[in-house]
């Protein structure tokens, strides 16, 4: 019988379900040397918190997240908050010799980021481990190009473009929910999907940002008041009150390589869903991803003769491919939730293993500081801003 | 509290592990009438039963398929087994008063299916349920594209184009596994992956087909024993044996609205994994769905302007789309697996609401008879062969 | 300085607009070893002729193209017309000595085409060519498409799907042109884009088709009567007649090499506008095309690594592709009249070696005997027709 | 009878071979109030020049280009040289009262650029007409863009991101030519194909940019030096010189409507051949565009309902699309050479009707002021750097 790893999840909006999912079916389509056991979710309200437990799959539920640092039976901490609240239960779980899994952006501020990476650099020698949630990474395509770049088929990275486009608050009747706050969110698009695509190109290049040079908008300045807290929706509420964060962020930037990068992250392309795109382009070869279609990594491998070469759409559900293997057959594609299992699957790995799961804490403090560079570019007329490389 | 509805399902290979993720997670997306319970699952290995049950989350293990007919706390029977024994199951399990859904095609033979649709409409009227499942009836873009046409933006249906490709027996050393034996199998790509385009093509244009005219082929005529029966793969075996299904299927069609249909099935399309395509053109409109790229449906309004008329990629990720709303924001898109889900959710709704889910038995039996003539006329020069249509 | 080949062309609608586009170009792309120049345009209607070769660049004009015949200079004719005429006029100008370009379909009935590739293969003894225009032959995606084939790219081919999917003629108030009669066009979209996929699947994959299952349909069978006699346009006329062609033709076909191939050409399908679509399954690789992206050509290598396996989009302007380096630099793409330089090109050439330019006119017999077979299987309740492969 | 328009072109590489075709097939395609005449090229090598005006299609050879401007026979002087020699043969042709086509980058500098647009203002009052080449504005799907937002298809713009990836000297042993020397070419990629989407974007979103933060790199630094002198190939030299020109400009911009804009210049994006691609987001709907598939524009109309909505695929290719209906039937792609016919075709109606062709000689200026901030903004640390928008 294999040891249990029981979970200790707090939040249960978007990302609580995501994780939820995750932790449901993960022992049935990995062989894990730990299995997870859905413990206790945390929340505030008593009924509510109840009502997730029940439906996603919690065996208890609590209304104080420190409950769960008290219970033996759970030894990981999933945190599904919004930021402002991650520095204070990460620190304390890790503190309480919890494994400690947390949504990004790690933090709201690079010091809250830099206090939790310490915690975490110091509870590794306790044993216990620390992972930030950069999803994405997970993601069969994603991980796959990792494995292309890190093998050498695109040889020197001369460029990076990446996107993340939504759509979702293009109408300025859409509420101020508390994504639109700077005092909840940290930061607007930036933060929550510019995180994403500051984390994937560093991870799929293995390279780092030395530098960026930024702009940021908020095109709606004032929304109408949520009638209920809430991060991607809301009922209507009364007046309106002033929109805190950015809308979009572009920003340029320089690579440890020599390479040269775009980014830009946007709640306001019409038409664009979820719209993580990234093209890397080598002296090799080149890579190009949307997660609109993600079961699809496009190819080109440049040492091919011209008259056969060109950008290849790789259906990444192979059995020598990321993950892909323990689902289905060939062709058979996966869905967004499912790099939230490999996610988890990598994490209780780790722990088992007693190595640093990745992403580190590290890992998120490093974005933290790419996006405290752009916030401070974007205030001094997008003049080239240093990032320091740990 | 709700009443539950506990399955018993037989068969865990493939389609066993697709319906185990559908009853594990139907609950937590869907507000359902009933509460499923995964009570035991019936194979004949006693310990690979044992390893699967304990994998896949089912409670009990039974090693005959008779016994969940004896249970109380079995209320409805899945069905996940090889054709052959389809009929004589899900006939024993109706008189036994258990909800069936029953994997496709519904049966090897059209006597056998004409068997099953009568046990079918005998227990509807004592309130048993029967369903065959279709799966990709329940993928968002499939349902969507249904709707589209019951709307009537197509107009009068001219043509439809159904081809489902795959490519995993091209490699001639592949072993004879059970899914290239008649007697296990009934037929090869035309009953495994035709009866899928027939059932997609008549469900999203709400017609019939009135007749086909066929023409088969089997590319490699033996193969390499298989170590163990299995349906997709296989140790290695000795010797060789000759395989007794088709590889490929051909066929046009007559649309009872006076279209013309075209459908082609082959495991041996080079680099197609999955893909389950439909084009549908009309008077007002056409529509493109191809299964490798399952969240995007293709939509061209003839009633525009020519100017700013295109084929559109319809994203089905929205609230507003068959499903997709339970699940995650848009442009956050659903795996193959998730079609099962909507299937078990639209089954137990419909054994709550005491109504005849689709599709039916009699929905199987129509598609065996297409199969049937297809291989009547591909066996007689191809002639047309009409097909009854009830 | 080079001698000069004189063309005299019949015809100048649509495909005289095209043939004079590649003469008046020819020269300035191409090193040719004949300077070609434009010598006459013959029609009936002396002031529309006039007016067409000066728009067209004609020196002079005809009212009788059996003067084109007495003509010292002009060796080539080039025959744009209606298949109605293909055959008097081809016969006459090999018997006169001028070697032939002749659209396609090469005539409206096998008889013909008999009598025409009859008089081509003596002409030939003379030195007089002949060379039926599929055009689609020389659009560079498509010549790359038969050189990776004929390298052995696709190993041995399993499936063709053919498709030629246009919609011109789905509003059922399109008058009765000339392409929708009989006596006039031979057939309907059979003859006239059917004929352009039937040469396609057996030039790119070097094989015959050996035999065909047919189905036709006329789906709007009567129409207003055009003012004016014009293939593709007319003006309003007074009163409706019969649509005496067929309005899509779908036939299932078996090739010399043992593989299945389907075909299918529509003038219903909404929303396609010139789909020209092959694609074609091999036991060591695919290919796929579709005109309306005329410059791609998609080609999945199956002897890669599954992992990086998948269908590449070969953008066809690379110096190393068919014709294209004559042209721009890569990426620059070209368009659709192009293939009819490429086409007079390689006649001149042809002429110019003394050597048989392909498709030669025994070519188009071979297509004319398909199409007569598809229409005789239609007429026979779909049963498979052989197709005597020459 | 029309009167003859007598071309004179200075150039006969690769923009005079696209020049060339324009002026010898727009009389076919377009009905002109002038018949345009190749009159005469001049180029500084006698042999050369003779052999071009042949193959071209030019009736005399000059080998100064000063001498086109002694000729009466000469009205319309067209400008296909490096653009260190714009400004010195455009003020003087535009002074001897001839029309002026003259190619992008409208100069080297700034100060010529202003040089050049006051003489066309001068000339302008004279009746004398002048127009700087860019030649994307007349790809049909480029002009139905600027439609569309003409229109108010897309409301408000709120992002811009347009890209122009080459990949034609990723190859460190690629020769300097003299695209790649600041001396001949002024800049690299940022004026060669930076202008083209700096014109692009703000002729379809009819804004300007009001200024940028830019970013500049020489991957390689040192080439082979070229035999002979070209712009885009070149036989082997000895020895090695310095690149001094950029290989790729990234730059953020700000629109005059309040929108954000990111651009992209380069020449190593490895598999892109001619991406020139731009994206608009707009608050009721986004445009797409990839000259890679130049016949198509996609277009996304949020007013929509969701559930029907996304990026629709226009073909542009209709007789209700600019140029388009001039050509064949739709879906019959056009070729990148399109565009400069379409382009000398709207040069010869503006002078005939005396007005002021677009894109004027301070088009060209205004571009030329983005490109001179971008690298002053490069040169400063990305600093925000305005542009004078007139």
């Amino acid at each position: 019988m294999r040891p249990v790893a029981g979970v200790g999840m707090v939040g249960y909006a978007f990302m609580g379900r995501t994780h939820s999912q995750a932790w449901r079916n993960v022992d049935a389509f990995f062989d894990l040397p730990l299995r997870p056991a859905m413990v206790a979710l945390a929340g505030r309200n008593p009924e509510a918190t109840e009502q997730a437990a029940a439906k996603l799959g919690w065996a208890h539920a609590e209304t104080d997240w420190k409950r769960l640092l008290d219970r033996d039976d759970v030894q990981i901490v999933d945190i599904c908050t919004p930021g402002d609240s991650h520095a204070e239960i990460a620190v304390a779980a890790l503190a309480a010799g919890k494994h400690v899994i947390c949504e990004k952006p790690l933090a709201n501020t690079v010091a809250e980021a830099e206090e939790m990476a310490a915690a975490a650099r110091a509870a590794a020698g306790r044993g216990v481990r620390a992972m930030v949630a950069f999803n994405y990474r997970r993601v069969p395509a994603v991980a796959l190009a990792r494995r292309f770049v890190a093998e050498g088929k695109l040889g020197q990275i001369r460029h990076v473009r990446a996107q993340y486009l939504q759509d979702w608050i293009v109408d300025p009747d859409f509420p101020l929910v508390w994504r639109l706050q700077k005092d909840k969110a940290g930061s607007g698009a930036l933060g929550d999907i510019g995180a994403h695509i500051i984390d994937t190109a560093q991870y799929v290049t293995g390279e780092r940002l030395t530098g960026v040079s930024a702009m940021t908008e908020t095109f709606v300045k004032e929304r109408p008041l949520a009638a209920a807290s809430s991060g991607l929706s809301a009922g209507s509420g009364t007046g309106t009150g002033p929109v805190t964060v950015d809308d979009a962020a572009l920003f340029t930037a320089r690579l440890t390589g020599g390479g040269l990068a775009s980014f830009e992250a946007t709640r306001f392309a019409t038409g664009r869903k979820n719209a993580l795109r990234i093209e890397i382009n080598g002296s090799l070869g080149s890579l190009a991803f949307d997660f609109e279609s993600m079961n699809e990594l496009w190819f080109h491998d440049h040492t091919l003769d011209d008259a056969e070469a060109g950008f290849r759409r790789v259906l990444v559900t192979e059995p020598g491919h990321p993950y892909a293997g323990a689902w289905w057959p060939p062709g058979h594609g996966l869905g967004y939730e499912h790099a939230f299992t490999h996610e988890v699957k990598d994490f209780i790995e780790a722990i088992a293993a007693g190595t640093d799961p990745a992403p580190s804490f590290d890992d998120g403090l490093q974005v933290q500081r790419v996006l405290a560079a752009v916030e401070q570019s974007a205030a001094d007329d997008s003049r080239f801003t240093p990032v320091e490389v740990s």
